[in-house]
């Protein structure tokens, strides 16, 4: 099977084709029988008797990508000259930057931006240190906090790798909410060490993102943070998924004609996001909430698996005491949340859910099944893609 | 004495003036009267027969900014709309912020720079860290990271009110070195923390630019930072200050003709700046290096206001061993240098000085004597302003 073109796997293919009609298309031709969906063509050049052309191409995996170059080098005349990844492009060197908002072109700008000027604004702050939100830059810059240990779906990759992320998050900050974030992936998993850390480095930032911390000690730390920080603390995994899932799906029970407080809801993945998706959903009136993880279903007694987290969330969900696996979950129910892993549930177990099945298949990159496989099987279906 | 106007203390005075010959001079003269130091004049908008102009006037200190608004109330006629004080409305918001440097605009721009793109980038680096430096901005980034305990010649003033200087520093880095430099102030004076916060903060940074923390913690924490680190941390107290001053003086020393193994050289401040200094200066083939602190001359065996990092300097410098106080060193002395604060020598010190003596009196925000007041008894001045 053939995997649906995404432009998270795009290619740009530089390719010397002769000037004669018709080579053109024989090297789309090509390209769309390996797979590829054709996106942008530039004209990057003229050669002898040659056209230089820059062809944009997504494919659905690495494995597209190769079976496109190995199409193109079956068209005869052309040549390609590059190929490159324009994920890995675009990443290249980083994906934000430092920008002065004023001007040091002259003498006069430095004495007031730094010394001496500089020196009676750091008085001003001394003397009243709520001065700090007037004159710098702490009243609109969030620190994008992590320890790189569940990030994304791809788990503990640590904080190096988790910086592409971070850099990612400080960029939706800064476009959609006119926020400066700046990424902080803090090389130490211990949970007194990142509270500590948090704590010490608070002074220049207005607010603490958390972000991709494994579960359960993103809510100690949470916790431990909101407690001792005069600055707000969220936690992106918990607040900002719950926030997003809830207002989702009190559009999609609209579209299905549907109560909140009706509906059988399954949550697979009971970690950070699922934890507090379940929390959410529960205080917007949902009834029946059923959570799954490794394991199997939640409920109150199981021994496998188990953390004081959900210990108290098996009090509060799975009314009928349920057990078994996720599939066996699905049985009848109206809404599955995914916030776990590739995978997780099979076309099988959407066709016993009740009728208009709503499924939010939220894992990261990959979700829990591929909107291409349900097909029509779903009334609605949303991933994080 | 009215003090030299600087452009950090400037002043913007928004004035509706009538629009008669002769008044815009009046306005010039009184501020010229009052000592104040005419920039840009600007045409704001017209009136019923007025003009609004915005004046920008330097003055010496808060208190020649009030003579100056007197003198301006006593023109008749006109009046005064706004006082801005310039330095002040420079840092409203913070100095710096952060830029995409690619853009967010379509949905498969979100694909490529964050979920699921980012995922095959995040991999990468985890299966080859060193990938970090092409993929994200650690490359170009530096930790600018102080404590607030020796902010300037300001002292230990804290974390919060250290913001200014700190981003002061990152336009600096980004202006002059087109390097991403972000301020990292903590809220801890242990060294111990200090060592882990920046430990653990680090796998984002390219490298750790210390700054204004005090002495001799300050020795320290740099050391175990570069042991530890696996990238170049710099104290900028330390190396930025000897080696701008090395510079400085080789040329200073060419314009009086002599040569730096046979001038002696006072330096009054033996905190980071003024230890390095004279380290740096030792080993460029200085002979004669005097220090001084609030002890007076520092010499082997002195027993008042020592710690480990002087005990060690005194076996090094001070050859003659002189003992008194910086007054006394500067009996017969080609150079002076400047690490210490305002005050700390005389016009009657210079006048004791050997033939064509070099002053850099880099004490900050003010200088250890003010160059108005050397006036011509300095061959060269210099200071940080």
């Amino acid at each position: 099977m053939i995997k649906t073109p995404t432009p998270s796997y795009s290619l740009r293919v530089r390719l010397e084709i002769p000037n004669r009609p018709g080579m053109l298309g024989k090297v789309t031709s090509a390209i769309g029988k390996a797979g590829g969906d054709i996106g942008a063509i530039d004209i990057m050049g003229f050669g002898k008797g040659t056209v230089l052309r820059d062809i944009v191409v997504s494919v659905g995996d690495l494995e597209g990508g190769e079976k496109v170059i190995e199409g193109l080098k079956k068209v005869r005349g052309i040549r390609i000259l590059s190929v490159a990844d324009r994920t890995f492009a675009l990443h290249h060197g980083g994906k934000i930057e430092i920008r002065n908002k004023i001007p040091l072109t002259t003498r006069d700008d430095l004495s007031m931006a730094y010394t001496p000027g500089v020196a009676r604004v750091c008085m001003a702050i001394h003397e009243d240190p709520q001065r700090v939100y007037d004159l710098t830059i702490k009243r609109n810059t969030v620190a994008v906090v992590t320890d790189g240990s569940a990030v994304l779906g791809l788990g503990d990759i640590g904080p190096k790798a988790a910086m592409p992320v971070m850099e990612g998050k400080a960029m939706l900050f800064k476009e959609f909410g006119g926020v400066d974030a700046f990424p902080i992936c803090l090389d130490t998993k211990d949970p007194e060490a990142i509270v500590s850390a948090v704590k010490w480095l608070s002074p220049g930032f207005g607010g603490i993102n958390l972000e991709d911390i494994s579960s359960p000690r993103c809510f100690e730390i949470e916790r431990r943070l909101r407690e001792e920080l005069d600055i707000p603390v969220f936690h992106d995994d918990q607040h900002g998924t719950a926030v997003v899932i809830l207002a989702g799906l009190m559009n999609a029970l609209k579209i299905v004609g549907k109560g909140i407080e009706e509906v059988r809801i399954v949550v697979s993945g009971l970690g950070a996001a699922g934890v507090a998706s379940i929390r959410l959903l529960l205080s917007a009136g949902a009834k029946e909430v059923i959570g799954c993880d490794r394991a199997g279903i939640l409920y109150e007694g199981r021994k496998e698996n188990m953390n004081p987290v959900k210990e108290e969330l098996a009090k509060i969900t799975n009314p009928a005491r349920l057990q078994g696996s996720v599939s066996e979950a699905l049985n009848g129910a109206d809404v599955f949340i995914g916030l776990s892993q590739p995978g997780a549930i099979r076309l099988k177990d959407v066709k016993k859910m009740a009728k208009d099945p709503i499924l939010f298949a939220m894992a990261n990159p990959v979700p829990e099944i591929m909107p291409e496989e349900v097909g029509r099987h779903a009334r609605i279906i949303a991933t994080g893609r």
